[in-house]
Protein backbone atom coordinates (compact mmCIF):
# COMPACT_ATOMS: atom_id res chain seq x y z
CA UNK A 1 0.00 0.00 0.00
CA UNK A 2 1.00 3.29 -0.94
CA UNK A 3 0.31 6.03 1.69
CA UNK A 4 1.08 10.34 1.30
CA UNK A 5 3.05 11.37 4.69
CA UNK A 6 3.10 15.17 5.55
CA UNK A 7 5.50 16.94 7.07
CA UNK A 8 4.80 20.36 8.85
CA UNK A 9 2.56 21.72 6.36
CA UNK A 10 1.38 24.65 8.04
CA UNK A 11 -0.99 26.16 5.39
CA UNK A 12 -4.40 24.18 6.19
CA UNK A 13 -5.89 24.37 2.73
CA UNK A 14 -3.05 22.73 1.36
CA UNK A 15 -3.70 19.67 3.17
CA UNK A 16 -7.23 19.89 2.16
CA UNK A 17 -6.18 20.14 -1.55
CA UNK A 18 -3.67 16.79 -1.20
CA UNK A 19 -6.50 14.90 0.73
CA UNK A 20 -8.43 15.53 -2.51
CA UNK A 21 -6.08 14.74 -4.94
CA UNK A 22 -5.16 11.65 -2.88
CA UNK A 23 -9.09 10.19 -3.51
CA UNK A 24 -9.03 11.61 -7.46
CA UNK A 25 -6.46 9.19 -7.60
CA UNK A 26 -7.89 6.14 -5.52
CA UNK A 27 -5.07 6.57 -2.64
CA UNK A 28 -6.80 6.19 0.95
CA UNK A 29 -4.36 6.34 3.94
CA UNK A 30 -2.85 10.30 4.99
CA UNK A 31 -0.48 10.57 7.37
CA UNK A 32 0.05 13.28 9.37
CA UNK A 33 3.08 15.08 11.24
CA UNK A 34 2.70 18.06 12.90
CA UNK A 35 0.65 19.41 10.51
CA UNK A 36 -2.04 22.38 11.25
CA UNK A 37 -5.16 20.79 9.93
CA UNK A 38 -7.34 24.04 10.59
CA UNK A 39 -11.04 23.95 9.93
CA UNK A 40 -10.24 25.35 6.03
CA UNK A 41 -8.85 21.86 4.97
CA UNK A 42 -12.38 20.42 5.16
CA UNK A 43 -13.50 23.20 2.73
CA UNK A 44 -10.72 22.60 0.00
CA UNK A 45 -11.00 19.09 0.30
CA UNK A 46 -14.08 19.24 -1.16
CA UNK A 47 -15.47 15.53 -0.98
CA UNK A 48 -12.60 14.38 0.55
CA UNK A 49 -13.15 15.19 4.18
CA UNK A 50 -13.43 11.93 5.14
CA UNK A 51 -9.59 11.29 4.17
CA UNK A 52 -8.78 13.99 6.53
CA UNK A 53 -10.89 12.20 9.07
CA UNK A 54 -9.34 9.25 9.01
CA UNK A 55 -5.61 10.50 8.58
CA UNK A 56 -3.23 9.21 10.37
CA UNK A 57 -1.43 11.70 12.88
CA UNK A 58 2.16 10.80 14.43
CA UNK A 59 4.35 12.23 16.25
CA UNK A 60 7.71 10.79 15.80
CA UNK A 61 8.47 10.46 12.05
CA UNK A 62 11.38 8.13 12.84
CA UNK A 63 9.90 5.31 14.33
CA UNK A 64 6.66 5.69 12.19
CA UNK A 65 8.83 5.55 9.15
CA UNK A 66 10.90 2.72 10.37
CA UNK A 67 7.95 0.38 10.41
CA UNK A 68 7.87 0.90 6.31
CA UNK A 69 9.46 -0.97 3.76
CA UNK A 70 10.23 1.74 1.28
CA UNK A 71 10.38 5.58 2.42
CA UNK A 72 10.05 7.82 -0.66
CA UNK A 73 11.04 11.71 -0.22
CA UNK A 74 10.49 14.33 -2.35
CA UNK A 75 12.30 17.40 -3.19
CA UNK A 76 12.61 20.58 -5.19
CA UNK A 77 16.25 20.65 -4.76
CA UNK A 78 18.65 18.86 -6.57
CA UNK A 79 22.16 20.49 -6.35
CA UNK A 80 23.57 21.21 -2.58
CA UNK A 81 26.78 21.33 -2.76
CA UNK A 82 27.66 20.05 0.37
CA UNK A 83 24.72 17.46 1.30
CA UNK A 84 24.38 16.95 -2.35
CA UNK A 85 25.29 13.05 -1.76
CA UNK A 86 21.96 13.42 0.48
CA UNK A 87 19.50 14.00 -2.70
CA UNK A 88 21.04 11.34 -5.10
CA UNK A 89 20.35 9.72 -6.57
CA UNK A 90 17.24 11.14 -7.89
CA UNK A 91 14.24 9.71 -9.21
CA UNK A 92 11.96 11.33 -11.52
CA UNK A 93 7.89 10.68 -11.08
CA UNK A 94 7.67 8.29 -14.15
CA UNK A 95 10.92 6.20 -12.74
CA UNK A 96 9.15 5.97 -9.47
CA UNK A 97 6.10 4.84 -10.85
CA UNK A 98 8.47 1.95 -12.85
CA UNK A 99 10.11 1.07 -9.70
CA UNK A 100 6.82 0.37 -7.69
CA UNK A 101 5.04 -1.21 -10.65
CA UNK A 102 4.14 -4.91 -9.60
CA UNK A 103 5.52 -4.70 -5.91
CA UNK A 104 3.32 -4.31 -3.14
CA UNK A 105 5.65 -3.46 -0.47
CA UNK A 106 3.88 -0.99 2.03
CA UNK A 107 5.38 2.64 0.75
CA UNK A 108 5.22 6.13 1.99
CA UNK A 109 5.47 8.93 0.55
CA UNK A 110 7.26 11.97 1.98
CA UNK A 111 5.65 16.05 1.21
CA UNK A 112 7.69 18.54 3.38
CA UNK A 113 6.75 22.21 4.43
CA UNK A 114 5.73 24.82 2.12
CA UNK A 115 8.46 27.16 2.78
CA UNK A 116 11.36 24.80 3.37
CA UNK A 117 10.51 21.11 2.12
CA UNK A 118 11.86 17.92 4.12
CA UNK A 119 15.27 18.71 5.85
CA UNK A 120 18.28 17.00 5.80
CA UNK A 121 17.36 14.91 8.56
CA UNK A 122 14.36 13.82 7.13
CA UNK A 123 16.25 13.58 3.35
CA UNK A 124 18.14 11.23 5.34
CA UNK A 125 15.74 8.62 6.60
CA UNK A 126 14.47 8.04 3.28
CA UNK A 127 15.76 5.34 0.38
CA UNK A 128 14.29 6.80 -2.75
CA UNK A 129 13.99 10.63 -3.20
CA UNK A 130 11.64 11.93 -6.06
CA UNK A 131 12.05 15.02 -8.07
CA UNK A 132 9.50 16.74 -10.49
CA UNK A 133 11.15 17.91 -13.34
CA UNK A 134 10.76 21.86 -13.80
CA UNK A 135 12.15 24.76 -15.14
CA UNK A 136 15.34 26.18 -13.45
CA UNK A 137 13.48 29.66 -13.64
CA UNK A 138 11.29 29.31 -10.84
CA UNK A 139 11.27 25.65 -9.56
CA UNK A 140 9.45 26.01 -6.17
CA UNK A 141 5.86 24.07 -7.04
CA UNK A 142 2.53 24.36 -4.85
CA UNK A 143 3.19 21.11 -2.37
CA UNK A 144 -0.76 20.60 -3.29
CA UNK A 145 0.70 20.42 -7.49
CA UNK A 146 3.85 17.93 -6.89
CA UNK A 147 1.55 15.61 -4.74
CA UNK A 148 -1.31 15.78 -7.61
CA UNK A 149 1.35 15.26 -10.03
CA UNK A 150 3.36 12.03 -8.02
CA UNK A 151 -0.04 10.13 -7.79
CA UNK A 152 -1.21 11.20 -11.23
CA UNK A 153 1.96 9.20 -12.46
CA UNK A 154 1.40 6.27 -9.98
CA UNK A 155 -2.05 5.81 -11.52
CA UNK A 156 -1.85 6.70 -14.56
CA UNK A 157 -2.42 3.07 -16.54
CA UNK A 158 -5.18 1.98 -13.38
CA UNK A 159 -7.77 4.45 -14.74
CA UNK A 160 -7.42 4.69 -18.47
CA UNK A 161 -10.86 3.59 -19.43
CA UNK A 162 -10.06 2.00 -22.52
CA UNK A 163 -7.37 1.81 -25.54
CA UNK A 164 -8.51 3.47 -28.08
CA UNK A 165 -9.21 1.12 -31.14
CA UNK A 166 -7.65 2.58 -34.89
CA UNK A 167 -8.53 1.99 -38.05
CA UNK A 168 -6.33 0.36 -39.72
CA UNK A 169 -4.47 0.33 -42.97
CA UNK A 170 -6.30 -1.54 -44.72
CA UNK A 171 -10.09 0.22 -43.41
CA UNK A 172 -8.03 3.36 -44.47
CA UNK A 173 -7.28 2.12 -47.93
CA UNK A 174 -11.41 0.83 -48.37
CA UNK A 175 -12.18 4.29 -47.22
CA UNK A 176 -9.89 5.94 -50.28
CA UNK A 177 -11.77 3.23 -52.58
CA UNK A 178 -14.83 4.70 -51.82
CA UNK A 179 -13.70 8.37 -52.26
CA UNK A 180 -12.16 7.21 -55.62
CA UNK A 181 -15.60 6.19 -57.16
CA UNK A 182 -17.44 8.97 -55.51
CA UNK A 183 -14.96 11.53 -57.41
CA UNK A 184 -15.56 9.04 -60.59
CA UNK A 185 -19.06 9.32 -60.00
CA UNK A 186 -18.66 13.25 -60.01
CA UNK A 187 -16.55 13.48 -62.81
CA UNK A 188 -13.15 14.92 -61.28
CA UNK A 189 -10.14 15.10 -63.67
CA UNK A 190 -8.84 11.93 -63.79
CA UNK A 191 -5.46 12.81 -64.63
CA UNK A 192 -5.17 14.70 -61.20
CA UNK A 193 -6.92 11.36 -59.08
CA UNK A 194 -3.54 9.52 -57.82
CA UNK A 195 -2.25 12.31 -56.39
CA UNK A 196 -5.39 13.87 -55.01
CA UNK A 197 -6.22 9.51 -53.81
CA UNK A 198 -2.70 9.63 -52.36
CA UNK A 199 -3.21 13.13 -50.39
CA UNK A 200 -6.54 11.78 -48.79
CA UNK A 201 -4.94 8.56 -47.75
CA UNK A 202 -2.16 9.98 -46.40
CA UNK A 203 -4.53 13.01 -44.25
CA UNK A 204 -6.86 10.05 -43.14
CA UNK A 205 -3.59 7.84 -42.11
CA UNK A 206 -2.08 10.77 -40.33
CA UNK A 207 -5.17 11.76 -38.28
CA UNK A 208 -5.16 8.01 -36.87
CA UNK A 209 -9.24 6.85 -37.42
CA UNK A 210 -10.55 5.78 -34.72
CA UNK A 211 -12.94 2.95 -35.01
CA UNK A 212 -15.90 5.02 -34.75
CA UNK A 213 -14.65 8.04 -36.44
CA UNK A 214 -13.99 5.83 -39.46
CA UNK A 215 -17.34 4.06 -39.47
CA UNK A 216 -18.81 7.54 -40.00
CA UNK A 217 -16.50 8.73 -42.29
CA UNK A 218 -17.07 5.81 -44.23
CA UNK A 219 -21.01 6.29 -44.32
CA UNK A 220 -20.76 9.80 -45.11
CA UNK A 221 -18.81 8.90 -48.66
CA UNK A 222 -20.84 5.89 -49.21
CA UNK A 223 -24.09 8.26 -49.18
CA UNK A 224 -22.77 10.90 -51.22
CA UNK A 225 -21.95 8.59 -53.44
CA UNK A 226 -25.80 6.67 -53.54
CA UNK A 227 -27.02 9.99 -53.49
CA UNK A 228 -25.45 10.49 -56.83
CA UNK A 229 -25.96 7.32 -58.31
CA UNK A 230 -29.88 7.87 -57.51
CA UNK A 231 -29.23 11.64 -59.31
CA UNK A 232 -27.80 10.07 -62.28
CA UNK A 233 -30.54 7.32 -62.62
CA UNK A 234 -33.41 10.06 -62.54
CA UNK A 235 -31.35 11.95 -65.40
CA UNK A 236 -31.26 9.02 -67.44
CA UNK A 237 -34.84 8.28 -66.93
CA UNK A 238 -35.64 12.02 -68.16
CA UNK A 239 -33.84 11.61 -70.78
CA UNK B 1 3.77 27.79 -29.20
CA UNK B 2 1.35 26.05 -26.29
CA UNK B 3 -0.82 28.76 -23.89
CA UNK B 4 -3.33 28.24 -21.33
CA UNK B 5 -6.80 29.61 -21.79
CA UNK B 6 -9.49 29.92 -18.52
CA UNK B 7 -12.73 29.92 -18.94
CA UNK B 8 -15.14 31.88 -16.57
CA UNK B 9 -12.89 30.84 -13.58
CA UNK B 10 -14.60 32.26 -10.37
CA UNK B 11 -12.02 31.77 -7.64
CA UNK B 12 -9.16 33.72 -8.06
CA UNK B 13 -6.77 31.75 -5.57
CA UNK B 14 -7.06 29.04 -8.33
CA UNK B 15 -6.19 31.33 -11.51
CA UNK B 16 -3.32 32.15 -9.43
CA UNK B 17 -2.09 28.41 -8.86
CA UNK B 18 -2.49 27.77 -12.53
CA UNK B 19 -0.19 30.96 -13.38
CA UNK B 20 2.20 29.66 -10.64
CA UNK B 21 2.28 26.33 -12.44
CA UNK B 22 2.68 27.62 -15.38
CA UNK B 23 5.85 29.12 -14.76
CA UNK B 24 6.67 26.02 -12.86
CA UNK B 25 6.67 24.44 -16.54
CA UNK B 26 7.65 27.29 -18.03
CA UNK B 27 4.87 28.21 -19.84
CA UNK B 28 4.60 32.06 -20.60
CA UNK B 29 1.03 33.06 -22.25
CA UNK B 30 -2.19 32.62 -19.79
CA UNK B 31 -5.52 33.83 -21.46
CA UNK B 32 -8.59 34.64 -19.93
CA UNK B 33 -12.10 34.65 -20.62
CA UNK B 34 -14.86 36.05 -18.42
CA UNK B 35 -12.49 34.97 -15.30
CA UNK B 36 -12.89 36.70 -11.82
CA UNK B 37 -8.89 37.89 -11.22
CA UNK B 38 -9.25 39.28 -7.87
CA UNK B 39 -6.51 40.38 -5.57
CA UNK B 40 -6.39 37.15 -3.80
CA UNK B 41 -4.67 35.65 -7.47
CA UNK B 42 -1.98 37.48 -7.04
CA UNK B 43 -1.01 35.78 -3.54
CA UNK B 44 -1.23 32.22 -4.77
CA UNK B 45 0.72 33.10 -7.94
CA UNK B 46 3.69 33.87 -5.84
CA UNK B 47 6.21 34.50 -7.98
CA UNK B 48 4.48 34.36 -10.99
CA UNK B 49 2.66 37.75 -10.86
CA UNK B 50 4.13 38.91 -13.98
CA UNK B 51 2.24 35.78 -15.95
CA UNK B 52 -1.15 37.45 -14.45
CA UNK B 53 -0.17 40.98 -15.19
CA UNK B 54 0.93 39.92 -18.80
CA UNK B 55 -2.32 37.48 -19.18
CA UNK B 56 -4.53 38.51 -22.14
CA UNK B 57 -8.07 39.28 -21.16
CA UNK B 58 -10.85 37.93 -24.26
CA UNK B 59 -14.03 38.54 -24.82
CA UNK B 60 -14.91 36.36 -27.35
CA UNK B 61 -13.91 32.86 -27.15
CA UNK B 62 -15.35 31.76 -30.24
CA UNK B 63 -13.49 34.58 -32.73
CA UNK B 64 -10.32 34.02 -30.61
CA UNK B 65 -10.17 30.23 -30.82
CA UNK B 66 -10.58 30.65 -34.64
CA UNK B 67 -7.19 32.16 -35.24
CA UNK B 68 -5.08 29.07 -33.25
CA UNK B 69 -3.66 26.14 -35.25
CA UNK B 70 -5.00 23.74 -32.61
CA UNK B 71 -7.64 23.96 -29.67
CA UNK B 72 -7.48 21.58 -27.22
CA UNK B 73 -10.25 21.15 -24.38
CA UNK B 74 -9.99 19.49 -21.02
CA UNK B 75 -13.08 17.31 -20.14
CA UNK B 76 -13.84 15.74 -16.62
CA UNK B 77 -16.84 14.16 -18.08
CA UNK B 78 -16.68 10.95 -20.62
CA UNK B 79 -19.83 9.46 -20.97
CA UNK B 80 -22.32 11.66 -21.17
CA UNK B 81 -25.24 9.87 -23.09
CA UNK B 82 -26.57 12.06 -25.95
CA UNK B 83 -23.92 14.32 -25.89
CA UNK B 84 -21.22 11.62 -25.58
CA UNK B 85 -19.81 12.35 -29.68
CA UNK B 86 -18.78 16.07 -28.60
CA UNK B 87 -16.48 14.00 -26.08
CA UNK B 88 -15.35 11.67 -27.97
CA UNK B 89 -12.47 10.46 -28.51
CA UNK B 90 -10.55 10.91 -25.76
CA UNK B 91 -6.92 11.25 -24.94
CA UNK B 92 -5.02 11.06 -22.24
CA UNK B 93 -2.08 13.61 -21.33
CA UNK B 94 0.68 11.51 -22.45
CA UNK B 95 -1.11 11.08 -25.84
CA UNK B 96 -1.53 14.58 -26.03
CA UNK B 97 2.38 15.27 -25.12
CA UNK B 98 3.48 12.84 -28.00
CA UNK B 99 1.28 14.10 -30.26
CA UNK B 100 2.11 17.74 -30.30
CA UNK B 101 6.04 16.14 -29.82
CA UNK B 102 8.03 17.93 -32.44
CA UNK B 103 5.17 19.94 -33.90
CA UNK B 104 5.04 23.95 -33.59
CA UNK B 105 1.43 24.43 -34.44
CA UNK B 106 0.04 27.31 -31.96
CA UNK B 107 -2.16 25.50 -29.39
CA UNK B 108 -4.29 26.74 -26.61
CA UNK B 109 -5.54 24.52 -24.02
CA UNK B 110 -9.15 25.32 -22.37
CA UNK B 111 -9.71 24.93 -18.68
CA UNK B 112 -13.51 25.28 -18.02
CA UNK B 113 -15.69 26.74 -14.95
CA UNK B 114 -14.59 24.84 -11.28
CA UNK B 115 -18.08 23.71 -10.93
CA UNK B 116 -19.20 22.85 -14.36
CA UNK B 117 -16.37 22.88 -16.55
CA UNK B 118 -16.55 23.41 -20.36
CA UNK B 119 -20.00 23.94 -21.62
CA UNK B 120 -21.12 21.53 -24.82
CA UNK B 121 -20.74 24.56 -27.03
CA UNK B 122 -17.06 25.27 -26.06
CA UNK B 123 -15.98 21.52 -26.48
CA UNK B 124 -17.42 21.83 -29.81
CA UNK B 125 -15.06 24.00 -30.32
CA UNK B 126 -11.88 21.76 -29.79
CA UNK B 127 -10.30 19.73 -32.02
CA UNK B 128 -8.92 17.21 -29.43
CA UNK B 129 -10.26 16.18 -25.91
CA UNK B 130 -8.06 15.56 -22.68
CA UNK B 131 -9.03 13.42 -19.64
CA UNK B 132 -6.83 13.01 -16.86
CA UNK B 133 -7.75 9.33 -16.01
CA UNK B 134 -8.93 9.36 -12.29
CA UNK B 135 -10.66 7.29 -9.83
CA UNK B 136 -13.86 6.41 -10.57
CA UNK B 137 -15.29 7.17 -7.16
CA UNK B 138 -14.43 10.95 -7.25
CA UNK B 139 -13.26 12.17 -10.64
CA UNK B 140 -13.66 15.44 -9.91
CA UNK B 141 -10.30 17.33 -9.93
CA UNK B 142 -9.66 20.84 -8.57
CA UNK B 143 -8.72 22.56 -11.63
CA UNK B 144 -5.51 24.11 -10.77
CA UNK B 145 -4.72 20.46 -10.23
CA UNK B 146 -5.29 19.35 -13.57
CA UNK B 147 -3.72 21.84 -15.32
CA UNK B 148 -0.52 20.99 -13.31
CA UNK B 149 -1.01 17.54 -14.73
CA UNK B 150 -1.44 18.31 -17.87
CA UNK B 151 1.46 20.76 -18.24
CA UNK B 152 3.42 18.28 -16.52
CA UNK B 153 3.17 15.78 -19.07
CA UNK B 154 3.72 18.14 -21.64
CA UNK B 155 7.37 19.40 -20.26
CA UNK B 156 8.65 16.51 -18.63
CA UNK B 157 10.86 15.24 -21.09
CA UNK B 158 12.38 18.88 -21.28
CA UNK B 159 13.36 19.49 -17.45
CA UNK B 160 14.96 16.13 -16.75
CA UNK B 161 18.39 16.87 -15.79
CA UNK B 162 20.46 14.05 -16.28
CA UNK B 163 20.04 10.35 -17.77
CA UNK B 164 21.13 8.56 -14.79
CA UNK B 165 23.91 5.98 -15.53
CA UNK B 166 24.17 2.32 -14.60
CA UNK B 167 27.02 0.72 -13.26
CA UNK B 168 27.58 -2.41 -16.01
CA UNK B 169 27.24 -5.87 -15.63
CA UNK B 170 30.65 -5.96 -16.20
CA UNK B 171 31.44 -3.60 -13.45
CA UNK B 172 29.00 -5.62 -11.24
CA UNK B 173 30.68 -8.61 -11.35
CA UNK B 174 34.49 -6.80 -10.46
CA UNK B 175 32.32 -6.28 -7.85
CA UNK B 176 31.31 -9.55 -6.72
CA UNK B 177 34.62 -10.89 -7.57
CA UNK B 178 36.60 -8.29 -5.39
CA UNK B 179 33.70 -8.97 -2.38
CA UNK B 180 34.83 -12.64 -2.98
CA UNK B 181 38.33 -12.31 -2.43
CA UNK B 182 36.84 -10.31 1.05
CA UNK B 183 35.37 -13.12 1.64
CA UNK B 184 38.38 -15.54 1.27
CA UNK B 185 40.70 -13.25 3.22
CA UNK B 186 37.70 -13.38 5.66
CA UNK B 187 38.11 -17.14 6.01
CA UNK B 188 34.10 -17.57 4.53
CA UNK B 189 33.15 -21.37 4.48
CA UNK B 190 34.22 -21.81 1.10
CA UNK B 191 31.59 -24.54 0.25
CA UNK B 192 29.05 -21.36 0.73
CA UNK B 193 30.77 -18.65 -0.91
CA UNK B 194 29.47 -20.25 -4.77
CA UNK B 195 25.39 -18.67 -3.57
CA UNK B 196 26.34 -16.46 -1.52
CA UNK B 197 28.74 -14.90 -4.37
CA UNK B 198 25.47 -15.20 -6.70
CA UNK B 199 23.02 -13.58 -4.20
CA UNK B 200 24.99 -10.35 -3.65
CA UNK B 201 25.44 -10.61 -7.34
CA UNK B 202 21.72 -10.77 -7.56
CA UNK B 203 20.85 -8.12 -5.02
CA UNK B 204 23.18 -5.68 -6.43
CA UNK B 205 22.09 -5.94 -9.87
CA UNK B 206 18.89 -5.56 -8.97
CA UNK B 207 19.46 -2.09 -7.29
CA UNK B 208 20.38 -0.84 -10.68
CA UNK B 209 23.48 0.90 -8.67
CA UNK B 210 24.41 4.39 -10.59
CA UNK B 211 27.90 4.97 -10.80
CA UNK B 212 28.49 7.10 -8.34
CA UNK B 213 26.78 4.27 -6.04
CA UNK B 214 29.11 1.71 -7.80
CA UNK B 215 32.47 3.85 -7.27
CA UNK B 216 31.53 4.09 -3.64
CA UNK B 217 30.90 0.49 -2.93
CA UNK B 218 34.23 -0.78 -4.86
CA UNK B 219 35.50 1.78 -2.66
CA UNK B 220 34.54 0.51 0.73
CA UNK B 221 35.32 -3.61 -0.26
CA UNK B 222 38.35 -2.62 -1.37
CA UNK B 223 38.86 -0.86 1.33
CA UNK B 224 38.37 -3.31 3.87
CA UNK B 225 40.35 -5.88 2.19
CA UNK B 226 43.29 -3.95 2.40
CA UNK B 227 43.05 -3.75 5.62
CA UNK B 228 42.56 -7.03 6.60
CA UNK B 229 45.41 -7.61 4.47
CA UNK B 230 47.62 -5.37 6.73
CA UNK B 231 46.30 -6.96 9.45
CA UNK B 232 47.52 -9.91 8.54
CA UNK B 233 50.50 -9.01 7.51
CA UNK B 234 51.43 -7.49 10.95
CA UNK B 235 50.22 -10.94 12.85
CA UNK B 236 52.57 -12.68 9.89
CA UNK B 237 55.24 -10.77 11.57
CA UNK B 238 54.96 -10.65 14.98
CA UNK B 239 54.19 -15.15 14.62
Amino acid sequence: MIEVCLVELKIPENIGFIARVMKNFGFEKLVLYNCNLGEEAYKTASHAADLLERAEKIRDLREYISKKELVVGTTGITGLKEERYLRRPIFYPDELREHLKGKHASTTILFGREDYGLSNEEIELCDMLVNIPTSPEYPVMNVSHSVAIILYELRKEAYKLEEKCYATSEEIDQLVSYFEELLRESRYPSHRLPRTLLMLKRVTKRALLTRNEYTTYLGVIRKIKIYLEELHNRLGKTR
